[in-house]
């Protein structure tokens, strides 16, 4: 057999410690699969003595990434310790000195992915990323190569374990946010400082690299749209039950064709990460605790649907050893994958172009004319209604309003509208409405 | 830009012409992501004059599919005339011919894949066909590539739509089989003679390639015990639900560990067609109608779904072009992709060493000692018994017994001898289990 192929781990956390041990593990398959055995060259971490699930000879640890990376004879380097410096550095560096590189960090890839892509590119090696999506779902590659002879129309994700377990909470428990996010913590799904799963920002991540591999177009995390969970409260839950729906945090990615001048087709793309109601019949509904699943609608193929765990060292070093396979493969050969493609270019459009649907559950005072006065309100931005139920609460009354769908920044308008209006007493749940046709 | 790839389509039918319209409307996006355009070079068809959904050009028809493959100039061929002959010959011309072969035969694949496989080895050319399973799906390529670093442990599929849309079907709507059917039928779900379906020689196929893949072992259509749906009746749906299930076609294969000799362990391969009960809260319990889905079980990544149309021409069209794309593209370079690998060469094991769960439903005699001489018949085959439901009707009673897991053998030698005792007016309904956890 051929002479072995020298791997280097940075990072020995919780995937990187997986990472080692399926390296040794499936040590026959890798390879038989890449076709020469698998060497683990080195471990970067930050310090020696820290305890880990794995056992790591002594020699083959170091502190010094740097030096690791650039000592010359490593062919793949597997990069897990995530954020972006010193990561970034190292993974240029990797690629400069020749190696091909596997990474799962998605906040890198989301904020600077096209300098690394063109990197990968000049130096002629492959750069994978399966894990930063989604952890063990196949979605990157399905999207990149299975779907190459498809037309990618929109990508709705739940891609982000904790916030998709507070949700689930809320929906089945009756919980409060509080309450549910407390419950997460205590089960290890959330952190001590829950902010980058509550508010949006990792899977605000996961749909700029989603989107910018849908459509082939350079989408970065200042290009998405942001909104969290945590204004999302027992009442949205309950008003989501009642229309048959429940409330997740999507990732939405879309193609928006427009009309232009001379009968000329425009296409964007619109990008963005906030709660939203779906109804329970959409297969996205049935995603419970903290699994993840990502929805693709493309012209030929239809509907498809990709569902796993998204997090956890175990399943997350699966992808990257998928990775590792292919990557060490190509690199072998001496050729690469299929990298990045930004050909199309399509432009981002802000979030007020976007054309969503809102439910809006408006407390108004129970006299005659007020149904009239609200529908004005809605007509008068533009916004079509969909459905309205009114219910009847001792001295007041309830209005719930579904919309057609039309721009957010119309619907905003009329929020905002609403809220002013004397009639109003309160606006008390709004909420985008998603997978549901017109 | 390079030369023009040129492509010869055998099959002008359903998926044929919806890859010919493809390779149109998409000509950009592949030119762009293969880095050469696609030339679609002919089309091969049974009659010149026959109506087809899409235009194409009379000078690139032709009637001589073997003429067109061995002409000597074409770099790709994509065969989707299905069945063994004249397929198998021509897909064996085309690659001795040089060109490499997107296929979505899997009658011809789980008849003699290893005789293809080995001809793409021996040409130096690919072999793709990620349309022969689940139609739109990526599955094969998930298979192959993303879990290739870890241990696929089962493989439970609805691959077959028809089948679950007549199951679906009794299962909503209480209809019976020959109903359910007809219905199918007339909603263009089942051909006219539905037994491929029906009968499960169309999932067994899937089945074949899956475990072939899963496994990386040799496995053909003859080595997958089969049984279809005909027998299912309305009576089964009623006692699925009542237990919280559905009953649902799957393709199942599992790996087998057997501690052997010296604490050796021996890995084997079950591969079955059958009904089952699954849990109403398993994921695939959700496929409605006539979508599939392919659930996926491995040692680090855990639980995967994958779900989508299982058929029509478009759905598989995308299939047939992302192979399109990937195989295109390592034509130009002169390298290969992941072929097949059966590195494992695991053994097959028959069905009746499978082991399973049975759920019986028995129509007793209501006196005393009956619970105890069905009891004693289970325990006389080794078959531990899970949960027994027992309910008064009339003047006899009905015993629902879920079993544990026992080898399929034992299960069926227990079923034989309850069907000969005195107490025992009848079996009513014996089904497998899948989807529960022991």
């Amino acid at each position: 057999m051929s002479n072995p192929l020298k791997v280097a781990v940075l990072g020995c956390g919780s995937v990187g410690s997986q990472v080692v041990r399926l390296l040794r593990a499936q040590a026959d398959d890798l390879a038989a699969r890449i076709g020469a055995p698998v060497e683990l060259a080195g471990v970067a971490v930050r310090r020696l003595d820290a305890p880990r699930e794995v056992d790591v000879p002594a020699e083959l640890l170091t502190t010094d990434a740097m030096g690791l990376v650039c000592r010359g004879d490593i062919d793949v380097v597997v990069e897990v310790i995530g954020g972006i410096e010193p990561a970034r550095s190292l993974i240029l560096a990797a690629l400069e000195n020749g190696a091909s590189v596997v990474t799962a960090n998605k906040a890198l890839l989301a904020e600077d992915g096209p300098t690394l892509y063109e990197a990968a590119d000049k130096a002629g090696r492959d750069l994978y990323y399966e894990a930063a999506v989604a952890g063990a779902i196949p979605i990157l590659r399905p999207l990149r190569e299975s779907l190459a002879g498809d037309k990618v129309t929109r990508v709705l994700g739940i891609v982000n374990g904790t916030t998709n377990f507070i949700l689930d909470r809320m929906d089945t428990a009756g919980s409060g946010f509080d309450e549910a996010l407390e419950e997460a913590q205590a089960l290890g799904y959330a952190e001590a400082d829950p902010t980058a799963d509550v508010e949006g920002f990792d899977a605000a991540a996961k749909a700029a690299i989603l989107a910018s591999l849908a459509f082939h177009s350079r989408v970065t995390a200042a290009d998405v749209h942001r909104e969290g969970i945590s204004e999302v409260t027992a009442g949205d839950a309950r008003s989501a039950r009642d229309m048959g729906s429940v409330i997740k945090l999507l990732a939405i990615a879309e193609l928006r064709t427009t009309e232009g001048e001379g009968g000329h087709r425009d296409e964007a793309v619109c990008v963005r990460v906030h709660p939203a109601m779906i109804p329970r019949s959409h297969p996205l509904a049935s995603v419970r605790e903290a699994y993840n699943a990502v929805f693709v609608e493309s012209e030929a193929a239809g509907q498809l649907m990709f569902y796993g765990p998204g997090a956890g060292g175990a399943p997350t070093a699966s992808a990257v050893l998928g990775d590792l396979v292919t990557v060490a493969r190509n690199h072998r050969q001496g050729t690469r994958g299929v990298g990045e493609s930004a050909y199309a270019d399509r432009t981002v459009v802000p979030m007020g172009e976007a054309r969503t649907r809102y439910h809006v559950a408006i407390d108004v005072d129970d006299r005659a004319g007020v149904l009239a006065a609200v529908a004005t309100a809605f007509a008068g931005h533009g916004v079509s209604i969909q459905t309205v139920r009114q219910e009847g609460r001792d001295d007041d009354a309830q209005l719930v309003v579904v919309s057609h769908e039309a721009t957010d920044a119309q619907l905003a308008a009329t929020v905002e509208e609403l809220r002013g209006m004397d009639i109003v007493r309160d606006v008390t749940s709004v909420m985008r409405v998603e997978g549901t046709e017109e």
